[in-house]
């Protein structure tokens, strides 16, 4: 396992690690993971994803964390921590998914990379602070050490040990092939709301509308400024899944859109 | 061009890129562009300027970029992405204000630079990816890599080629010497309200007040401390423009000033 | 002095400077700090804390600050900016605090780590830019480049002289030992209320409650997930204080517990 790893993480002389959490920005609690983690590794390069995931919002913390994921490149440690079960005897894992490592609770969060990048491995921590970690902060106390420790070239077999079986996947999974009914998975900053729907269904020689909400959204656009200020509109997402927006406005707000809502391609 | 430019960006090892969005950071995308930018420059220091300014908002795009320019120093990098005819006709360009590089949409982004700065060069970016581009997310797939390209010191004309005429510029200007009429452009995180009035214009031998919202404020005073708690006050704002304030408090909300309002000096 | 401190300081290549502030992200504020920091200290790794302490209060920013320092190691600069007096009369400070050293004004923000650390030591900042400082903003123009030159290894002696007398605090000091009544002092992004009561007040051999509200929470729980959904719960947090949670919830939104309310063991 780590002979396969090891090469291409001692290569990087300014490894990159990302981090995704629920903790807001009002406190203290990402400044001390980051501390942390320099520490194990004084020249990571820390980027955050977002620490504006709704608190215990695994389903949601797992769509962002593969976009980062989506992003990177092998050898990118992705440090994720959502995790209202904090304490509790749910296991800690380092998930490895297109060379990519998730350190992070096991409750769901790998499952839209997992499903996306078509799984992984998974590895449970068995690494422990010499002094007690806090019931209530185990990103500062032994998920910012191992990602910290895995960033500065540590084998991963010194760390955490294979997992029997998948971690914990929710029920969360892209469109396959021949099916056409899908839901809102992620409402954007902007209000744009992204689907479970790949680009890949898109029928190469015919032109689809999105139903959505009992209106009709379509034909297939490129780009926003295809449609005129306010007007909705249908496009693939920088994401590659279709994605429901309006231009210069907020799709969610204006055309009452949810996570969950069923969409279908027509 | 390029001989001008490349002596003082090689001798930075760590090149510092600043970032100015609309993105929010509820989403990946600010994640997406930095981990794209640090592939090509891994040693670059990146900068968040803001990634809250309102969506689409380009003149207040313009106004933050500017003060990130004014406190950088040449050889800086300005990744600059408020873009809302992403996928367009719209141009990709590299403006070139004061030594330093702005990176991002030709859509007025970079006007009040441009003014405040004495104009610049402005160059179109002709660099695409081999991939093609998502339609939606140049500042990924694009902007991030011209950006990183630029930082590690690769030379600007192997990336743009001259624009011809000034980039699009909005209507947005400093008051010229002479006259004493201004509006808001500005309001900050503390409710303090930024004029396009350069303390330049304000008269060394003369007390003066500021009229704004059918009420007179003054006389000019240093610091918030030179009120007493709740009262508002002018001063010189760390822009060296006027500036309208409530010590302890927001003038925006408390005297209802709105972007657009009219000052006077009086 | 400097004697003692240097050779820490030296020998980290890339020091860590932490950000506290009450900024907020709309603006450019933060940025031009570290951009002013990073020409004083280019490796120094910058650590946002956070820049959403509510305007002025400086009691909030005193204990977020706190928590930052209790994460990190000796040698770490803390740049510590909620400033209302910008400009008056108010002292320049570092205070040096279990070797480390947090650089802002004298207006009691050091409080909460000066009373949970047993104190320091203090000095006022004597480094004056040449150009002349902004009255508004000593953040950019005096704090910031002392902190990048504390960071770059320059002798605190250089910059700053011992300051007579201890520096401003707060009245804000955790409970000491017999004594069983404390208040709430903080409210998280998650809702979680902070006590000033320190974890080593729980006696080992007795069961304990919270009483808060009118209100009896307990006994003491270990985390989060030792209730049930939706329940209150008090236990010990990350800060080895007090706190009332609520699973997967908001204590303070759900139990109506604001800063200053009355907590006592039971």
């Amino acid at each position: 396992m780590s002979r396969a790893i090891q090469p291409t993480r001692r290569k990087l002389s300014f490894p990159v690690v990302t981090i995704t959490t629920d903790f807001g920005e009002l406190d203290h609690y990402v400044a001390a993971m980051k501390i942390v983690l320099l520490q194990h590794c004084p020249t990571a390069r820390l980027i955050d994803v977002t620490h504006f995931t709704p608190p215990q919002d695994v389903l949601r913390g797992s769509i962002t964390l593969e976009r980062a994921i989506a992003a990177a490149a092998p050898g990118t440690i992705h440090l994720a921590v959502v995790d209202p079960g904090v304490g509790s005897e749910r296991k800690l894992i380092v998930a490895e998914i297109d060379g990519q490592f998730v350190v992070g609770p096991d409750n769901g969060l790998v499952t839209w990379a997992w499903r996306m990048h078509g799984g992984g491995r998974a590895f449970e921590i068995t690494w422990r602070p010499k002094e007690a970690a806090s019931n209530v902060f185990h990103g500062r106390d032994i998920f910012a050490p191992v990602a910290g420790m895995l960033a500065s070239g540590k084998p991963l077999k010194a760390l955490a040990r294979p997992l029997k079986g998948d971690p914990i996947l929710l029920d969360l999974a892209p469109v396959s092939k021949g099916k056409t009914k899908g839901k809102v998975i992620f409402i954007d900053h902007f209000g744009n709301a992204t689907t479970n729907l790949p680009c890949a269904l898109v029928p190469k020689d015919r032109i689809i509308c999105v139903h959505v909400k009992n209106r009709l959204i379509g034909p297939l656009r490129k780009c926003y400024s295809d449609v005129i200020h306010g007007e909705p509109l249908v496009l693939i997402g920088s994401s590659d899944l279709l994605e429901i927006a309006i231009r210069d406005g907020s799709a969610a707000k204006l055309l009452h859109i949810n996570v969950g809502d069923e969409v279908e391609i027509v």
